[in-house]
């Protein structure tokens, strides 16, 4: 089934800011809702303002649409109330409105933080079970159950995004295992636009070399992300890394002596 | 630690009963919490009614508590405003409860309708990915992200006990493979009040011979069954089976014919 | 090694008519063999009458051939002489005859009934060790032996052909697993008169998206099904379907209450 | 269930003779069958002379009995004929037979030349697949499948012994791999006649250090041998080993140059 | 063979000096030799000064003996022409005089230098390829070698053991990981003289629960640690733990925000 | 980095001498040395005398390269005092002089003597740990933990080729197995000095069927071996096989009867 109406929350902000400009002009529609004011500004774009916590409001915001993006929600640590209202109910009416609508597809924006406490020597995949590292983590890893109660029971196709750090470029160490390019997002959402699924939860990140992400069930899917954070490691890495080497191999002291290996072999 | 002081909330329930019973005389306290009325009975118990849903409530609860069994909510499926209180928004009272209160360990009921839209010839484990079949399973799936949460960031030990069907006895052929029986149920809170585990999901099921679930991580923590629905299976079995040869094997027709074989054999 | 000289026995069986006529007209020698009368009707056919338990003139009848392609032999359940006579000393004989007339290949029909009584839930492949339904299926286990021994021992190819269920198409839910298209048996012969191999037992199975069968050495042999018996699924399935979701899910009662998922997902 | 009444066929032959020794007096009944002639000696024994190829004799063989030891056949390479009659009929009859006393479990006498057709280096299991390295070993092979037949469709216990070399000890290389001492025979067939199980292949083998065979099933139905081929290692090994060195390791003729390790770690 | 004479090289350095004082009184005779001077203090102990680049000398130092414990040699990082005459031309030496003197086995003492240069996220075993990260570490890899050669070839027991950090207590951060207890060095000196191995290599390491080094193979051999680095680890952890947590998880900035985890629990 | 100056050392031997014909013209400077003197017969050449054993000689030589391909050092069984001068410090020394004149990668033919020891039915890798033959097998270890100190510490590229037997054809039974064709040795040289890699141990043998290693870390730099010895078995087969059948095959004395399978199946 292709997807030609395709409804956006959350389109007001960093994420779905960056899909509106790039999904402009290709689907017959293009409805953004968020909860603040937005302007229509391309041909197929309709702006349909909304609180994702309003069940009934919602509903109507899903109808007639072939496929959700759900980007929206608090995308920060906050307040339990907040929470409770805003991702959790949110997010259940969300699924709740597409089954009423008869959606085809919900693109589900969770985060890596739904599975935060895992240290970073862990390589994970879309099945690793959650461990939250904050209530906005939690919120996330329960979209993702709603997402597999309304795949499996009610047949609407779920894909999860487990984003990581989705910015020009990555700024710190951490980023470069977890960083998502403007244009690799994209790419992801259009996979989920596209591809044959049930339910999926994979990691929205680029093909970073350093990833703590074994994304292969993406790239089942046909992801084909194009960056790495990589590109980017040496102007991170420069200074901190002759410091750290006798804490990177297991013989200490005895490995900095007289060391001059090849920069980009270190780690 | 040795749990000496235990809070047990949905007391009044069937399975808070069973427990109650069990546990009464064993520890310096046991309070009784629900939301319906009770009275003290044994030696040690004390009753303290309250509302999940009431935070402030529930961190009294808490207070002084080494472990608490948290039973409560709804346990059946029903619509989302009630779910979202009492078994949402009531689990995580609990959990911040405790948090407040250094309570060493929270056994949580999950429920196996967590995961109840798997097909039946899955064998599945305390880490396969929650597949609800229900509003009240997505609840259950959502008080396991709760405990991981709780467990990996605050230090609080929790079991979640991906609950079968505790009856009394197999009553029909698919509680032969999700039967828990009372006694059974028993063993497997002493385990949580005693063993050392960080956040662990198991199921809470008997020795059954046609279990659908590995439960091999509780055996770990210390968990020995001794109950097994397969001593009622002849009972549950017996006239349905003839008829259902066929379909069973391979062989399709070509089995019954002179088919002689002992009846235990089967499936 | 081209086959030019093919033999078929039991050519005028139901699976030999449909042999005979894709093969006709492709080879120098099609000779074709029964116990039954035959008229010779494309060029290069040549009928000549056997009865296998005849061993010197199973000798005669190989003579010359590059390959046989043994369909003979009683294809139902009957009593132990018949069995022992023609389907056990029969497939004896012809691979003695195969022998002596420096056969390069055989391409047997097994059947899957020589693992019928393996439940559906098991995934078999040709290395499953036989689990005979009937005294027929236990002959079919025997000439897989017999292949094995001309094979290792005296150089004969021998493909053994667990063949499912070999019908226009699938009639019920069984051979929604078993099915195996006419014209996918043709091509797995076709990949038995030419592809390089020892000792191989495969299925006759289409490329069913139920099959129980792992048949990846077949594909490793460059069988390339292109039917699968799911294409004529809702047309088996529709009815009883809705009634047996309860049994498929671990779930249980908890699932069809407000199912709503795609028909095709079922299952 | 315990066997009580136990039939003995191919009593009078080497193997037979074995057991007939040592199962003596231990058993209400000892019947014992061959072709040949052969005296009761022991308390509780009886002589049943049968030909196993007479169907109706064999049925009346097995009347009454809770146990069949089936050595009975022919036991080296002969022709076509011979192995038809005795090998192959003679064992349906036999299991025909074992079905129609209501018998509880067969131990059957298959053989190591069921899969001689391995070469050395294979580990065989009793899942294995046969490669008969003749008729011989093609009926043991038969053997097998019939046992199969009768374990899942009729309910008879079936225990198939691919025996090895049953000699009073190794007398050449081979045998150092295959040897079965005459008391682990014993044992093999007393946990045959003890254990609980459905079908099962096993290797008749004792605990060679060298043996091709992973005999694991037969452990965990109890089977504990005593014996190991081993210690006649050295006097079989002595001389030919030396001058086998270079073929045996990997760096050929650089390994014998000043070659001086243990004995007993060569190979 | 129970080991009665035993050569401990190296005697006068900092391990032999701990295996005297253990194995003082234990042994029919205890050789010590050492470059530099010492003298007998205890019943049993002979002192045999020896230069072990002196082939000659060591030929005669190895006579009568059962066992060598093989510490001596250079054990810090210096020029290559000192490593090749002691370390390198020294442990041929060694062997070479434990063949002609039909010494049983040697005790190696490489170094975990060895594989100083793989990152600690790795899990090493003794069959890990050497990757020395220093001249030092070279030698001992060559050590290692040199164990092999005269194990399989010439059969004495060898068993090398990468040494850790043996210090009386851990005193930084990698030796929580790497850590070797005096009593556990003597323990697994213990298990060299008496275990039934061939070529072993193994680490010499506490059982410390941050071990990089997957010590199963010591295990298997009989070796017991008692020790564990953990024990000190609140005291070489306390201040830095809490600075590094958000390097640690996934969860990168997410994760100390009210982070309330058990200390021993981080990690 | 394309190597465009490259270094042989033992470039008079018979290795030295396949590769200086198959490289001659292809590069701006071929230097060739060895201890026997040679003269430069190509365009490029430049011949370059120089005893390994001599530390600043070997300096010198390595000036100005990108790539040495290390040949040198004694290619046969002998004494320690030589061993330890040419093999051993002879390495040693050449990897020193890389190091200084910023080589970017150093192929060093290693052998398969290094690993000698081990039984021919093991299939080994460049990771198999060494298991020496012989003195000279031990200093081809010894070179590999230096290229190990080399790549790891110091940045150099090193391969290591345990070679096979590289000869113009196989001429015993031992060859089928190791044999390295000329030009595939010449293949394998110029995947050293073309592909991307740290430190890597691959065996230089032929794609031969009979391979005792499993070379695929070869294949996955780039390694595409063309010949195979087993064109060669027919002729080294012939007579020996048909005695040694019972010997391959488990069924001992039955397997030759009757036999008569393909000559090329056997084994």
């Amino acid at each position: 089934m292709t997807s030609k109406r395709i409804l956006i929350t959350g389109a007001a902000g960093r994420l779905g800011t960056i899909l509106r400009q790039s999904l402009a002009g290709r689907f017959e529609l293009l409805r953004l809702s968020d909860i603040v004011p937005m302007t229509a500004t391309a041909e197929g774009e309709q702006i349909a303002p909304c609180d994702l916590a309003d069940a009934a409001a919602v509903r109507d915001l899903c109808e007639g649409m072939d496929a959700v993006i759900h980007l929206g929600g608090i995308p920060y640590e906050t307040g339990w109330s907040e929470m409770l209202r805003t991702n959790i109910a949110g997010t259940v009416n969300l699924y709740e409105g597409a089954r009423h609508a008869g959606v085809d597809r919900v693109i589900f924006a969770s985060s890596n933080h739904a599975t935060g406490m895992y240290p970073n020597d862990r390589t994970l995949t879309g099945g690793s079970p959650p461990r939250p590292d904050s209530r906005y983590g939690l919120t996330k890893a329960f979209g993702e159950d709603v997402a597999a109660l309304y795949a499996y029971k009610h047949g609407i196709r779920s894909l999860c995004l487990r984003i990581g750090s989705c910015l020009p470029k990555p700024d710190n160490r951490r980023a470069l295992s977890t960083w998502l390019s403007h244009k690799d997002f994209v790419r992801l959402v259009e996979v989920g636009l596209t591809a044959d699924y049930v339910h999926e939860i994979v990691y929205g990140v680029s093909r970073n070399t350093r990833s703590w992400w074994d994304n292969s069930a993406a790239y089942r899917l046909g992801y084909e992300p194009l960056d790495n954070a990589e590109v980017y490691a040496a102007e991170v890495e420069s200074i901190e890394l002759k410091a750290e080497l006798a804490r990177l191999y297991q013989g200490g002291n005895f490995v900095p002596e007289e060391f001059t290996s090849r920069r980009e072999w270190l780690g």
